[in-house]
């Protein structure tokens, strides 16, 4: 595969339209309710007017989540207490239909697709809910050697940037990322120390829940890391390939595909931020089509939202991935959106403006 | 009207079982997701199943939610640059389906009932999504006389448990909280500080959006009524009738009337949550059934939540009121029910634990 997909992506991405966003913020005052009252969900209506270049933008449905899944070969150094193997059980459990993810996904509408872009083991099943783009069963061991080649980094970025195109193509008005993958937060926070500058202490989280030896453990490992590979955050394919994941590289893909298709997508959790730092590294403009559905426990997420400028909506202190997150936070998106295209206006309504 | 009806749902209002609420943890574990990863809606899901008193909880839908729209007399204290008349034209706002509490009942599938408790207008529309229980055209001004007498007070409470009660034999499975009237966050500040031992200044904010001279104004308007008044929190009825209003009082019956059905009740804005304090004041076990939508702006919402032990499932800095805080959080609540009741266990799906 060569970088055409990538670079005919990147290309795409255009910054947000300033009249859309000035006719939502106009229509927002003449609303029957007082200026300001509905908070953060009227600045997210002005971003996705400014991202669809039109107010008001469409109704972001039907929605579609793609969980990107892929294995560590970091899960050798003893970063999780979860087996490797449950990356691919978890894979089954989705296309189930068990999962978190797919019970919150049936509760909002929103489709969910399965990705694998590198479980270590065979997994499978029928499309469209399952797309095979293994790129490679699992990483290396990015405490030891770099996590994939640039070649595999491409091929997993533009995966995602297939897989958000496809489903845009289907119907899609909003797209969800999701990820699994045992040991994943490893590579997550190794990525946002390299795109951030932040200490590998204060971007390594718990993931599923590890004691304290583990932690510690793990945070010497993203340290460990970051001073082998020495990631430079201006060659965001390189610091893909050196510390980070194929579910990560494709999710970043995954990103700058609706962002070419100027399609909103929600961010979820760990995975996805440190993701969307390298798609914003790759493409600054990416972010306008980025909502940040959640702050996730992990302490990694949070620098990763601050370092875009993205506001989470939803605080609950989850820590799932699959998903979950964003899953929660689109009928706020949803939302906010439905307000430009129902609420009537003091005029039309006979409501006294104050 | 006797207070029948008030002692014998007050009479009816249990604490939360603590078998269900033990099953809900257990099953928490087994199920296919690290222990905890859900955040708060783990313990919502444990607090939701203690109150129906079996696990898992009934999915909580069809939602209802009940707008209590009244006036105040202290409007003429100049606490609100909004006109008095704007409380009956929201309500035909709502009744005509323009409103914002319209928008995201619909996009959450709820129904809307509008309660005329007591607007200064007369307003009317069609049952049941018009309750006609006007109390009084509106209350007295509490910066110079009690805003209800007790027997008006009750009879507002009573209509709240009465709209509780018809809504869930209607068929409703969660409640939410809605309210609409003119100046009515200078009561209900009143309230929260009367209850809670706060200071006006603490619990007095802007409302609908003041300036600072009348935020100033309306802060002594607070303080001078809680001085005149020394409402007593040991008698709840007696605080409704001095500084409340018709809405919040319906509102403390609406709580209390959804606690002894065993129903959730979400809890909107500030002036649900003056409410609440009432409701617990009169029926401390009512707070099991009280989920906390969203954290208003209004900081008179936080006092409030914080003395009733609450956490605010969404933080989005919204002040409207409406009921859509409550609205906005409802998919929040039925996705922490619904892992209870689709997400498979480990044992079911073939997934390892660590």
């Amino acid at each position: 595969m060569t970088t055409t997909t990538l670079d005919a992506t990147l290309a795409a991405i255009r910054p947000p339209d300033a009249d859309a966003m000035a006719a939502a913020r106009e229509l927002q005052a003449r609303l029957t309710k007082p200026a300001g009252s509905l908070g953060a969900l009227e600045e997210l209506s002005v971003r996705l007017a400014g991202l669809a270049g039109t107010c008001p933008p469409p109704l972001p449905e039907p929605a579609a989540v793609a969980v990107f899944a892929g294995d560590h070969g970091v899960h050798a150094q003893g970063v999780s207490p979860w087996p490797q193997e449950v990356t691919a059980q978890m894979v089954g459990n989705f296309l189930a239909g068990g999962a978190v993810i797919n019970a919150f996904a049936r509760q909002a509408g929103a489709s969910v697709t399965v990705v694998d872009v590198g479980v270590a083991a065979p997994v499978g099943g029928p499309a469209p809910a399952f797309v095979d783009a293994k790129v490679r069963a699992g990483t290396r061991d990015l405490a030891v050697e770099p996590a994939l080649t640039r070649a595999e980094a491409v091929a997993a970025v533009e995966t995602g940037i297939r897989v958000a195109g496809e489903l845009v193509d289907g119907g899609a008005r909003i797209l969800l990322t999701g990820d699994m993958g045992i040991a994943n937060t490893t590579p997550a926070a190794a990525l946002i120390a390299a795109f951030t500058g932040a200490a590998a202490a204060d971007v390594t989280g718990r993931g599923t829940g590890i004691d304290d030896a583990t932690h510690a453990h793990k945070t010497a490992v993203v340290a460990g890391a970051l001073a082998r590979h020495a990631p430079d955050p201006a060659d965001p394919v390189g610091v893909l390939a050196a510390v980070g994941g194929l579910e990560h590289a494709a999710l970043a893909g995954f990103l700058l595909g609706a962002a070419a298709r100027r399609v909103p997508v929600v961010v979820d959790g760990v995975i996805a931020a440190s993701a969307a730092l390298a798609a914003a590294a790759l493409a600054p403009d990416a972010v306008a089509a980025m909502v940040a559905g959640h702050r996730s426990a992990e302490p990694g997420a949070t620098v990763a939202l601050a370092h875009l400028g993205l506001d989470p909506l939803l605080d609950l202190g989850m820590r799932l991935g699959e998903g979950t997150g964003a899953a929660l936070a689109l009928p706020v998106v949803a939302a906010a959106v439905r307000v430009l295209h129902e609420v009537a206006t003091f005029d039309a309504a006979g409501v006294s403006e104050k």
